[in-house]
């Protein structure tokens, strides 16, 4: 089992990644895609006169402010676009995909997180009635049905709350928790990026290998929306996956590259 | 087996809707749920600067222009912002329910029609480069599968054709079709009428019911999008549905309502 994350980032090529994930699905892997749709978020956001904003939290990660209306705007590219026309390129292909979010079926269900502490202008301060949260739980259920009938599940965010709302969660970690329960033996994150860089944004200085004890020093190498990544690949290796690779999204048969150990290959 | 269609229409009350369907789901009863997004779609699509745009076929039927744009923004309403706000509800009311497209798993497949003969300014034009078409085939497997481990399928267009493109149908006739797959006693359409109406709009004017062999002869009382309803029903019933009915989804209790009676019963 292989569950492979492509970010939503700018310059990543979902064409190469549904030829190469075609590829392998019909040389009889099982695979379980996730994608994200942030930058394209931020786009629809700012045209339907509802800008982006993000939250720094007191933590140091960044996350992006939650309202309701930001939540629509959230599914109508998370599930509406983006998953849809991930979908359609893979029944082009010849590969039956079945497009779901995290809400369908209580697929990827975690507690709402609605009181957030973060830093803004240097000060701390509370944002509330943020729709975010995070996965604590896998629907494997409907997962394993699926990839017994033949279909390739393609998941997205948002999440849904164990009262039932929707909640934005980070999808690297979202894949993670994903690949955990799947007891899967890789997970392969791919992004706009060549892997965890030494010396952010130079990508020659990436680092190749990294032993799955080492992992947690890393977090202060990873920058911005890399640092959860790292959080998801410790997460998903603490819960018995065999190898975290990241790599590059934005190339001819990313994955089967980064099966082959290019970009960062993390434990295994 | 009770195949529900919810209209896009304004008006329509998504929450009464789903407290209706969540206890006759509670109740033991089998539902698969259809819903459009057509209102919705109007708006958003005037908000990101590509208006919609209508296309009266030479044999009266109106649909709408869907360019490669339209689809996109089509399914950022559809698979997004509808579908995944009418899963919400049923999680919040603890039915768990699975929203599809019909490009997921194949569910609605049948032949695009990219070039629409069309009436524009009393002069026949063709319009190319369409991405609509109609559903032949539904993919029940798949439906029987989600049902018999207890969820509630939430399905919405596009459709998919046979070249794995997406392609814009009618929810109604696609509504009409997975009644007939499924062999449902029973379809009915919710909208923002009580029914259909022999004086349109007079809603005093509602006709109760109409034998299954004389629905043919109403196709001339039906206008705008009821047409496609009334073509649905015809569909449904000669693919063995029991019976029909057009009903208010503006109200409280909208579909045990209609199963009691109410609105324009078709057959049975």
């Amino acid at each position: 089992m292989l569950v492979v994350k492509i970010g939503g980032g700018t310059g990543i090529d979902y064409d190469l990644i549904a030829d190469d994930v075609s590829r392998l699905v019909r040389a009889g892997n099982k695979i379980v895609v996730v994608h994200g749709g942030s930058a394209l978020t931020n786009e629809v956001s700012e045209k339907l006169g509802h800008p982006p904003e993000f939250l720094t939290s007191v933590s140091g990660y960044t996350s992006r402010r939650t309202d309701k209306r930001t939540l629509e705007i959230f599914e109508m590219v998370y599930c509406g676009q983006v998953n849809k026309g991930v979908v359609e390129r893979f029944q082009q292909r010849g590969v039956n995909a079945v497009g779901l979010s995290g809400i369908d079926g209580r697929l990827w269900e975690g507690p709402r997180k609605s009181v957030i502490k973060v830093i803004r202008n240097g000060r701390k301060m509370v944002v509330r009635d943020d729709f975010t949260g995070k996965v604590e739980k896998v629907n494997t259920g409907l997962l394993v049905s699926l990839l017994e009938q033949g279909y390739l599940p393609v998941l997205t965010p948002p999440a849904i709350s164990y009262e039932g709302e929707a909640i934005n969660v980070d999808g690297d970690r979202a894949a993670a928790m994903t690949a955990a329960a799947l007891s899967a033996e890789t997970l392969v994150i791919l992004s706009n990026v060549p892997g965890l860089l030494e010396k952010f944004p130079d990508e020659s200085s990436l680092i190749r290998k990294i032993p799955a004890d080492e992992i947690e020093q890393f977090m202060d190498v990873a920058k911005d929306r890399m640092k959860k990544k790292v959080m998801g690949a410790m997460e998903a290796l603490a819960d018995g996956v065999g190898k975290v690779i990241f790599a590059d999204g934005r190339v001819e048969n990313p994955l089967t590259r980064a099966l082959e150990g290019e970009g960062t290959v993390i434990g295994g």
